[in-house]
């Protein structure tokens, strides 16, 4: 299965102007909070190509706010590799630091932490950034979408603990898939990045709710079959493609079509309600200012979409065939080099 | 100090007429779920009358709401009084149940608590009824106001086990206070209790967030006067008056004075803003139908400081004078007759 696994997007998003500056003082970041401590975490860290990632997902962002997007998504990323199927009980200590994540953006910004590592000093540092200048709603709305996230992160780790991962019926997997996949509260972070707002009016409606969990799936679907050949090196159930191979009893190519087919099932479901947005800032009778902040709102969907779609393609992350450290650590059910979980 | 401190209020509020039915209903589920154990915590729980408390803060739920609501308050004022002082290493144990409590909103209704004990058991069942019916904007508001809630009561209690609770400036106080008195989650409440929710826009307009924090701000006084006996024969230095008298080095008499003005002072800035809720309906544009949605929301907190007032001019919960197993328990240090916090 390869990683470079084509779809047909309509729509193509820029690329951030400030990425070769903000890499590299990122680069340095994640070192000095020792997110990243071995050569050979360094070495499989730089070849994800994070960088990229935040500035395809975040283009307008500022060169010093694309920093601490690159620092936010070095620790969620890093964070959700810390499971070790080889040591079931370490699933404890991801919902203990999960949770300790969970409720800092509901303290004051800058609070330090409870649960101290170098995951949760991180994301208090980026928090204080990410937060910075947004509404209480915005805060409450990130805060509840990234909570949901995390807690849905939990259930998947603790049922790998419990031998469980590849259990699930596709629809239960699809349920829970739109929670891990974390789109929500990056879609939501799309508004702090470029300095908006979606009107609050906008973001309660039925239409755009539904594009939110469609995106979600969508993506999340993307990414099961860009990162196919490392779930199956590390043994990790918790993928589209293996779910429906089992449970249709069909072959790795079938199941790879099947879920591509419906990939595009939920993009092709997208579009048709993004086509819809205009007619929905009518119905709320919006100014000419507020179904700007709406289209933006819009954007900032799709530049996940396929941001996140063109960084994938290419990133070292989900490269089909590796060696060294890395492939060792994840042929033995690790999925990272570094333990970020230690005080 | 006496416990029926007068204030004068420009608005009465009604009493939910399913008290009696409900009260009956309620009292037997808190044994049945095992949130009153001994004979003496049951005494002791009856006295505080927290069925009036919920019947006077949410007047118009339905009979079966104002079981469930009533329900919701035991396990939220027995968890405040689970701290124990001469137990320090007891504040971790309450962080891990109040993080539970605060994920439980971020899982899909119905889902089992990871943590369990008796509390985590009846919120999981409790918040099954209270998210019935209402929108994901709701849900990701109340999530954030309860959860940031019991973040603020964990500082309360890491203050007070690590003996600093008597430490705090009068400032600093009130910025915990306000988060501590857990209000803005209760107003939230009334939205389902009611059965309408408050238009997106108004809940984001300035004048209602400020309502909202000056509300909290007003009953926390309130109640900190109220039950200034109580937290003395518990030694607890979480009360405005507690406070004052330390700053500023004053009498008693002098400190409940100052607390007193201040807690009028709250309440007329609360009413001055309360007044130009018309005119932000009309710089909104709103039509009849939202401006009552917006009115049924300005009454939600006129219930809660009304309501919880009245409540707590008789709740045996505040009582000056008490003698038995539970002023023997409080004169320990500890809040509570029964753990509930064991599995």
């Amino acid at each position: 299965m390869p990683q470079d696994v084509r779809f047909d997007l309509p729509f193509s998003t820029p690329v951030c102007e400030h990425l070769e500056y903000a890499r590299e003082r990122h680069l340095r970041w994640v070192r000095e909070r020792g997110l990243v401590r071995s050569d050979a975490g360094f070495a499989e860290y730089t070849s994800w190509d994070l960088p990229e990632a935040a500035a395809r997902t975040y283009p307008y962002a500022s060169a010093e706010d694309m920093v601490w997007l690159m620092n936010w998504f070095s620790l969620a990323f890093l964070f959700d590799d810390q499971f070790d199927a080889s040591q079931p009980d370490r699933a404890e200590r991801i919902a203990e630091v999960a949770r300790e994540l969970i409720v800092t953006p509901l303290r004051p910004a800058g609070s330090p932490p409870q649960v101290v590592c170098p995951i949760t000093l991180a994301w208090t540092e980026v928090w204080t950034s990410l937060s910075d200048g947004m509404s209480l709603t915005w805060q409450t709305r990130f805060a509840a979408s990234w909570g949901r996230f995390l807690v849905a992160h939990c259930e998947e780790v603790d049922l790998a603990a419990r031998g469980l991962a590849g259990t699930l019926g596709v629809e239960e997997y699809a349920a829970l898939r739109r929670r891990t996949v974390g789109i929500h509260h990056s879609i939501d972070a799309g508004e702090r990045a470029r300095l908006f707002e979606v009107p609050e009016r906008v973001m309660a409606h039925p239409v755009m709710e539904r594009m939110r969990d469609l995106a979600a799936d969508t993506i999340g679907f993307m990414n099961d079959i860009q990162s196919f050949e490392r779930e199956r090196r590390r043994g990790d159930g918790h993928n589209l493609i293996a779910v429906l191979r089992r449970e249709r009893g069909c072959s790795w190519e079938e199941a790879a079509a099947e879920a591509y087919r419906m990939t595009t099932a939920c993009l092709d479901e997208y579009l048709a309600l993004q086509a819809r947005i205009p007619a929905v800032c009518d119905e709320l009778g919006l100014d000419a200012e507020e179904r700007d902040r709406a289209r933006m709102g819009v954007e900032a969907i799709q530049h996940w979409i396929n941001g996140n779609y063109e960084w994938a393609l290419t990133s070292g992350r989900y490269a089909a065939a590796k060696d060294g450290p890395v492939a060792t650590a994840e042929q033995a059910g690790r999925g990272s080099v570094d333990d970020l979980l230690a005080v």
